[in-house]
């Protein structure tokens, strides 16, 4: 089945995706941390059951013990698992979608942790699958909840909705612009928080942001996100705004033409440098200088993660082998 | 009519092309540098009238003062006339075939300056075609000559056989290995000299090399001849092993191709970054990395200079709309 990130979504010349995450407990286990492989296996068997009993859905569950290292971390750079996840081993599992568009961590910080990602700006579309997935498994387990504060969780910071809605953002010209470090602390005034594409504390890479909700407490599900929604629009309008500037320099059109020209000609090419030039090139597609469609260009990105190019090519078990790997995938798909 | 650079020559993967000149000045006249225009313009008028007279050849004849700076310079940078030269205005006159093979500046240094050209390494065919038309112009007027010292010149250094033979060589490989200034050493010591592509105290650019005789006194033509080539093929064969040693690495390629997919991609291009990416796309395709024809990138090399690009682009009037031109026709040569 094609994964979600083949498709186009609103607003797809700037959001690459949406992802909406719910974190979850069983009201008759202890969190994760105090809970040994027996317990969490028996956590993770439930929510099993009770998921594949429910039909219609195209799921595979995976053991994470069960994995390779790159083919955890490859999840990882897919955004289907947290980073920390990739090195959970016994008691620790994932059930995820043939399209890759549901992923659920079962026993990571919370018994669960449930993703819905779209692509494009679909926040409405993600909780609402999100929230039926939820309500199969509320109708056949007890959830810790408490009347007040709502969903329990682990982490203080999640209590209440323990909602994440998460938009991914390619900003090239607000960050050519300078703008970033402005809009960072603009968004943290409203709740919401902007920081690289792989998490907290990570650097952008790419010119790509997350942007997410930071308040869990005493605001509901949809309230988070119209909140978030109306900044991502704004944000889209200004790098619209900022784009189109920048790209009337002729030194622009030819550094997006350069950026192509290596990228389609490469013999080697190592993560870094791929992530600086495809985001130049991106700039270039989604403001239609150049006719390479920006879903292409999602999907490249996504599949040129190092685990994920190790993962999928056996030779590629040493960065040298990897970047000539690389270098040519790149070239095939963008000729 | 075709150009002679558009063929590929002998040893063509490595030799451009080579030149023979011959210096001549006419017994009855005093050097171009004591006549005045008039003078000049009788010494002129009898070469003309000799050559044209000769019929066969296919000249043009062409005032120095009817050319705007742009088609002097151009005339320059295809080097059918010295950089002096096009700064000459009355008085100053270029005798030019229409494949650009043979040009005769006329009072230059000297009154005759003739010169021919051929694609790769034919210093015995160019001489010839030198000697044919060095004795039309004999047979008709009296040449300054000296029984004991030969032909008599402005400057002593070409006093002799006044002949300066040279071969243009691409050199990459040699001097990526730092081994140019010890094989400039070592020819000079063999009455050689290895200079720039743009004569004396020019830097090498785009790893072009001219070689050419010192020595015309004491000397035969053909003996001069006959010791430049022989140098030029050892040159040849220790480049060729030094380009094949390179190319076996990985980054090599990668380079070879990365400079490729610049020149066909780029939409601004300068003369210097222009020179120094054909230059590692020319070694790819001298060694079979990659397809491009090398009589191509020769062509190519000769019609993106400054000066030849708005000699033949009226809005070619400004470096930055230069820079426009010469990366679109980059692209389109190359695509």
């Amino acid at each position: 089945m094609s994964k979600w990130y083949f498709e186009k979504g609103d607003q797809g010349d700037i959001v690459i995706s949406t992802r909406i995450r719910l974190a979850r407990n069983l009201d008759e286990f202890p969190f994760p941390a105090k809970l040994d492989a027996a317990g969490k296996n028996k956590v993770n068997s439930l929510v099993k059951s009770t998921l594949f009993a429910n039909g219609g859905n195209d799921f595979s569950y995976i053991e994470m013990k069960d994995l390779s290292r790159v083919q955890a971390v490859s999840l990882a750079e897919r955004h289907l698992i947290s980073p920390e996840f990739a090195s959970k081993k016994d008691g620790s599992a994932l059930i995820l979608s043939s399209d890759e568009s549901v992923s659920i961590m079962l026993c990571e910080e919370d018994h669960i942790r449930l993703q819905v990602m779209k692509s494009g700006l679909a926040l409405e579309e993600a909780y609402d699958i999100a929230n039926k997935l939820d309500n199969v498994i509320d109708g056949k387990l007890k959830y810790a909840f408490d009347d007040r504060i709502g969903y329990l969780t682990q982490c203080p910071t999640n209590l209440g909705t323990a909602m994440r809605a998460s938009v991914m953002l390619h900003l090239p010209a607000l960050t050519r612009c300078g703008q970033m470090s402005r809009l960072a602390s603009t968004v943290s005034k409203l709740g919401l928080t902007i920081r690289g594409a792989n998490g907290e504390g990570s650097q952008p890479r790419g010119d790509m942001y997350q942007i997410s909700n930071q308040i869990t407490l005493g605001i509901t599900e949809e309230t988070a996100i119209a909140n978030l929604k109306s900044i991502v629009l704004q944000l889209v309008a200004q790098e619209r705004a900022a784009a189109a500037e920048i790209i009337k320099n002729p030194a622009e059109e030819d550094k997006i033409f350069r950026a192509l020209g290596v990228l389609k000609n490469a013999r080697l090419m190592s993560t870094d440098e791929f992530m600086e030039l495809i985001s130049v090139v991106r700039l270039g597609a989604a403001r239609g200088i150049i006719d390479t469609p920006v879903e292409k260009i999602n999907e490249l990105i996504v599949n040129m993660q190092p685990a994920t190019i190790s993962a999928a090519n056996s030779e590629a078990d040493n960065p040298a082998a990897r970047d000539a790997i690389r270098a040519k995938a790149v070239r095939e798909a963008l000729s």
